[in-house]
């Protein structure tokens, strides 16, 4: 490890079967006025609604409802839940859903009491947030951002056709408590799962293709590569498997609560890409980047390949015996390749809605980073090409 | 993962090279009475009592000083800080040192305005501590324990010759800041730099070695473990290689800040019998546990036997084709005990002053607990014969 860093997350998680029993408990810390976040129908269908709504009441909170938060939560809905924050004088923003529902209720807490624009001073320019934030609690109900422990936010703006990330600090907008209850996911179909849990891998793989030194997170990124690649096996063949899917939604977590990245040089350009994919197109987050990170790895394997071997040997088990290093490095991302494959991922941009038209538009909005390399709008084109 | 489990871990890393230029920011938070408490002389030796006084001294605080803390830090000396604290009406104990400092500083935290006896209430019985407890904060000089990011305190009574640890609550007794430079350990000799490996390597293997289920965590344990193996051989042959320095300092704090130990069945039997011969022994803790290790896994594995044979692929990559499960379980224990003699750890308790006639005084008074197996007297005291 060679790069200093200060690292704290605040979030107290309540794991497991018995996890919903510290609701109560958590919302006696706060006041009267709750807004609860949410996004269609499915908490109504399955009951967590009415859980929550029980728990609410019998702790005899106010309860406002902003309900329809899309899986690219839009500026506007955002917008909509700081009115209600500002008007109603919220005390706690109770998120239930996934990481678009907690993102969403982030983006309400900055925007809320905001002097001028938001989404210029805070997703644009990445000003700091100074006025009191509206603490934030959370219900998980799908897995893969680990926005339940980090003070990460992803918004679109539909308007201006840009889908933006901001960090925001942990001490102030990471959720102040969050609740796991591995069953809860159950519901989640299987395209939207498999979506979640190319999330979590993409995490995983951003943070750990960069950097050259010898550094603890990266051991610790393969442990949870590992452990994911076992689970979503084992969750593929019975999505009701309570471990697998304890795993899946502990990996998540543990994928981007930064406890992994601390010290890291990162990548995140696969990132970048999706991002914009989502802007043009209504493509699940996990599998817009499952699609666009085969092209991607293939592309940049050269300028670091130390670390893409390494990958193909702990991570898949490539035998490296007799083989070149480039071998051995593009063995592994095939072994990437035909693990999309197994959990029944789409793997060309076509499926997921998107025009040849679209390509350009794509790899030129995009921001370009990168890790061992940073791709140039030409380099992402062909990308994305390969891909279509 | 199958047990349920609430997280939290509130405390502020700052760390690296710069790590110290958090301090005044840090001590600004707080009061002006501040209790510093460390070791013998080594931090005035190498420059960090100066550079801490003069932190302290640009935020206007007043300071009092227990100094002398021992590598078992005793009861006596909880006693003395608590009376400073009551009596100066401390606001901040400033813990500068290794586990011992910090853990003494938790237990001077708990007993201060304690109403009754202290070691009864809080180490015998475990009761909950219900006055205010008087933060701390901490600046690592010497890596194990991972004291400086959890609520751990370990003390020995002398008087009753028991050492005894207790876990305080995460949200009041885990330092609320703590300073980590990977070069204030370079100081450290070499037997109390394998020392505090092989006390990191133990906390690994006293959480890994139990369950049965698929867990997130052993995964993560195994990336710990590799990650020190690695920054152990580097350092010990150039003490002074930052990178090794820094990744065992984090190995340290990773292995037992309970984030590795979440929905996890532990053992901790092997830091039952040390803590014993800690009693009887000025043993170093960190050497003790590794020369208990080894016949304490040889007498286990049998119970545990599908683990052993994880660990020895997994960590010591063994070989596993052509041999029974366990021929491949006690090849791990075997390299295991040939990494304890690569570090130039003792492997006997003669070696570290223990006597014949301690032997059944040890193995009777420790407690009886573990993952696989629950050892009986005899059986522990059979083991401390074949280590003798």
């Amino acid at each position: 490890m060679n790069i200093d860093f200060t690292f704290e997350n605040p979030t107290r998680i309540h794991f497991g079967h018995t996890a919903m029993q510290h609701l109560p408990e958590e919302l006696k810390r706060y006041g009267k006025n709750i807004l609860l976040v949410y996004g269609r129908n499915s908490i109504k269908s399955n009951g967590i609604y009415n859980v929550v709504m029980a728990a609410l009441n019998a702790t005899g909170k106010a309860v406002f409802e902003l309900q329809g938060i899309k899986s690219n939560p839009s500026y506007a809905q955002v917008l909509a839940g700081a009115k209600i924050v500002e008007e109603k004088k919220i005390d706690l923003i109770l998120a239930v859903g996934g990481g678009s529902v907690i993102d969403c209720s982030k983006g309400i807490a900055a925007a809320a009491n905001c002097q001028g624009d938001p989404w210029q001073r805070y997703w644009m320019q990445g000003e700091a947030v100074e006025h009191p934030v509206v603490p934030i609690g959370t219900i998980l109900t799908m897995t893969g951002t680990a926005s339940e422990m980090n003070g990460g936010s992803v918004i679109t703006n539909e308007e201006k056709m840009i889908k933006q990330g901001r960090v925001f600090p942990t001490d102030t907008f990471s959720p102040k408590f969050s609740i796991l209850n591995p069953e809860f996911t159950y519901s989640v179909p299987h395209y939207q799962m498999v979506s979640g849990i190319f999330d979590i891998f993409s995490h995983l793989m951003e943070q750990y293709f960069s950097g050259d030194d010898d550094c603890v997170s990266d051991y610790l990124l393969e442990g949870d590569m590992l452990a994911l690649i076992s689970a979503a096996r084992a969750a593929v063949k019975n999505p009701n498997d309570y471990e697998a899917r304890s795993n899946i939604m502990w990996c998540a977590t543990m994928a981007l609560n930064k406890i992994l990245a601390v010290s890291k040089r990162q990548d995140w350009m696969v990132h970048q890409i999706e991002h914009q994919l989502g802007a043009y197109t209504d493509c699940a987050h996990g599998i817009g980047l499952a699609i666009i990170s085969v092209p991607y790895y293939k592309h940049i394997y050269r300028y670091g390949l130390h670390r893409f071997v390494r990958y193909a040997k702990n991570i898949w088990h490539v035998d490296a015996s007799g083989k070149s290093d480039e071998q051995v490095a593009l063995e592994g991302i095939e072994c990437l390749s035909r693990f999309i494959a197994e959990m029944g991922i789409p793997q060309t941009l076509r499926e997921v809605g998107t025009t040849e038209e679209m390509l350009p538009l794509i790899a030129k909005s995009c921001n370009k980073i990168g890790g061992y390399h940073v791709p140039t709008t030409d380099e992402v084109l062909q990308m994305l090409k390969e891909c279509f």
